[in-house]
């Protein structure tokens, strides 16, 4: 995975743990996709500073996802979702009683909305 | 929830964010039950200096829990688990087809793995 789409995925774990500016030039800089000249003139600081800040969050939210791993299990759970959510289709083919099928829509739901 | 229990099962989410010592002596107190003066002996830390360690620990796990929310979380996907694997157990007992019960019944495997 390309290392700026993995750093902008970890942001949405993990952004709560940085203090407000870290999270404030990580945002600007991944998510609004600005350049670091722009980012110095908006926050008002120098463009090494803005730099080291940003090599250092990086650092940070990588050892973030080594220790907790949320966004590794959250791609174990998706793939898990889509087995489930197939098997729970098969059921459907399977079946025209109308309350059946009620539930298995309404397990589909619960599934989406939850892991 | 009784505060000692809370803090064992932030414990359990959030451990890995703390120091190799913080881990030790909270790991100490909360999961083998052993006294400040047992731990300062093991460990040979003063008795204050342990109950520091455990004051700022405990808020530092309170502190990551308000931030990612992980055990709130995991509390909802457990009672959403619960109603996915009861309208599953309805499913089973509308049916009699040998094809579809081995698919319910992965389906909960599936469930029970996974959230």
């Amino acid at each position: 995975m390309e290392d700026r789409v993995r750093i902008s995925i970890l942001m949405d774990y993990y952004k709560e743990l940085l203090t407000e500016k870290q999270k404030d030039i990580m945002e600007l800089y991944f998510n609004e996709d600005l350049s670091l000249a722009e980012i110095s003139e908006i926050t008002n600081t120098s463009r090494q500073a803005i730099y080291d800040i940003i090599k250092r969050c990086n650092k940070l939210l990588d050892d973030y996802e080594d220790k907790l791993k949320l966004f590794e299990k959250s791609i174990k759970s998706k793939k898990n979702k889509e087995i489930i959510i197939e098997k729970l289709t098969l059921l459907e083919k399977d079946t025209n009683k109308k309350e059946c099928l009620d539930l298995l829509k309404e397990i589909k739901v619960n599934i989406i909305d939850s892991i």
